[in-house]
């Protein structure tokens, strides 16, 4: 029996980033309560600091999302510092605001607030034991879905892997398309096609059921439309809700499977590596990766190239042993046999061409 | 600020009405718990009843959804019934399982039991003072969208008009779409059509924004698949829950307007009355009504004629009145000079065509 836990509070509209604190009050009542705001670095740079405005006791901590993507080690560092700074009581509410990272960090911090030791002794599923502390998302990016998902993407010592947990869902979401707006083009873009990817996996996949499909569809179609029609910022931003919504019910596929050795051994982004892979599925996602170029091509986006040209044989063994961790997703993308369909040597063969 | 409510827990998938006590569990995990099971009277025929496992102390109360439509009469009877029968002690949820009357009237019930006085003062927009007893959905028709919408709809002495209240939305919903096989078809149609109508009237509507449109386009096509290509009941049921979904987001319209004059004087449930006045909306809705008849010629459906031919002069003026007091969805629909587009002329030339 599989619950599907979605985000009970939304405010969606544009300029209700004015509303932040309104927002908070209606899902964390308390008059006593204090927020830790977790911020990524670059809203020095868009304003979205200077309209922050955090309570006497409120706590903001900057994440530096463009620099690198969260580790295990970050969120207890983030963790142990907010302990120390209010040994009394724990914040009441975490707020993070920025992207997927930022996001997820938010999440991780709101778990390791509750839950005993390092946060990678919860990489992997359902390991979460103590619910967390009250958290709302505010997303200025739009493609990762985290504002929706119960996965918390972090890269420990050993391994890159989520904390998938109910207790990673958010209590809330504010939506405000306005934040969009001042993201560069090309990040804009990759995020984007986090997004159209995720959603085009999941539909290719066996794992997807009715609920997950109809949110994919809608997410996928919004995507298109903007990368390729009219860029409408409210319609993006609802299509990473749906996107991030469809997760718990369908799998990911090929694409991320490879796409977690790009990152974790060349140091890509997520949304990078994605694309980097992604354009080199035909093979798997026909039409979808064709619609993929068109996108491409409309926004002058051109790939890193001879991106594997350096990777040495021992690297390609731990990139084929990444992407066979995520089985389950690989089993919904080419069922029980994949390891003889998508052997060692074919996934050599695609990294080789990027 | 307008913050939307969605349904945090969701358990969905074929067979799974067989977890429904591990569901209710998982939402209230009191051990001392009872429920009170809202169950349509017609489920003695579908074998629902007996794969109902209720606890012992639990109270099963049928409510004869196809007679009627729920009266606030019938809510505060309900609600003192389980009062007097368990004074000591509130049950701890409430459980509805049937169509949108159904569902409706598990909604009112878990607000009137901690709300003082009888239903009818509550029929508006927020007046609801008392968080509700916690509350869950079993929907068995697919359409309405009561499992995820904040409308409560009920007949009052003096009008028909929802209880509109943060405190109507379902703690869970149960969505197996096994549960629909077993709906006579006119009732499947009319039902799905209900979807239907309110997710044109949305995206027709100047008060829908992107979150609502998403949902709508998403239950809209879905319905139209249903009806004109393949029944696939797990497409189905997820888009009443879409439908549903998008209603906090949108505004309904000219149909809704017109179809409660025909329901309140002339008795014709919900569905069935949206159909007879959709069919005459043409000049609205256009292709879409054309798309309906198609879905209607599809299923062999004949609509009653000469609805209004006994309707006096006195009855015109009544369902006018009705439908003006939609203001705010007829100016959605065609602006606030509503009035001189749609004169009480106009509307009853439309009355007599049906």
């Amino acid at each position: 029996m599989k619950i599907t836990r979605f985000i009970p509070k939304v405010l969606f509209g544009r300029k209700h980033f004015n509303d932040l604190n309104r927002f908070i009050g209606d899902i964390c009542p308390s008059k006593k309560r204090y927020a830790v705001y977790i911020i990524d670095s670059i809203h020095q740079t868009t304003g979205l600091f200077e309209r922050l405005q955090p309570g006497k006791n409120d706590m903001v901590i900057e994440f530096n999302a463009s620099s690198k993507e969260p580790k295990t080690s970050d969120i207890d560092s983030i963790r142990d510092q907010i302990v120390k700074q209010k040994a009394a009581q724990l914040p009441h509410v975490v707020v993070g605001i920025g992207g997927g990272s930022t996001m997820d960090v938010a999440k991780a911090v709101s778990i390791m607030l509750t839950n005993k030791g390092s946060a990678e002794n919860y990489q992997g599923w359902d390991l979460v034991k103590n619910k967390a502390v009250t958290k709302i998302a505010v997303p200025t990016l739009a493609g990762t879905g985290a504002e929706a998902s119960r996965t918390t993407v972090l890269t420990g010592p050993v391994k890159k892997l989520g904390i998938n947990s109910d207790f990673s869902i958010f209590d809330g979401v504010l939506m405000d398309p306005d934040l969009l707006e001042t993201v560069p083009a090309e990040q804009e873009f990759y995020t984007g096609m986090d997004n159209f990817i995720h959603c085009v996996e999941a539909m290719n996949g066996s794992a997807i059921n009715a609920m997950g499909k109809s949110f994919a569809i809608q997410a996928k179609a919004a995507v298109e439309n903007f990368f390729l029609k009219e860029k409408n910022y409210e319609e993006l931003i609802v299509s990473s809700f749906f996107g991030g919504s469809s997760i718990a019910n369908s799998s990911v596929g090929i694409c991320h499977a490879l796409s977690y050795g790009i990152a974790f051994l060349l140091n890509y982004r997520h949304g990078i590596a994605n694309c980097i892979v992604f354009n080199q599925l035909e093979e798997y996602y026909g039409s979808d990766v064709v619609t993929f170029r068109k996108m491409m091509d409309n926004h002058g986006i051109k790939l890193p190239v001879n991106v594997t040209a350096d990777v040495t044989a021992e690297q390609f063994d731990t990139m084929i042993e990444l992407a066979y961790k995520l089985e389950k997703d690989l089993i919904s993308a080419l069922g029980p046999d994949f390891k003889n369909i998508l052997t060692p040597e074919k996934i050599i063969s695609i990294y080789k061409k990027m």
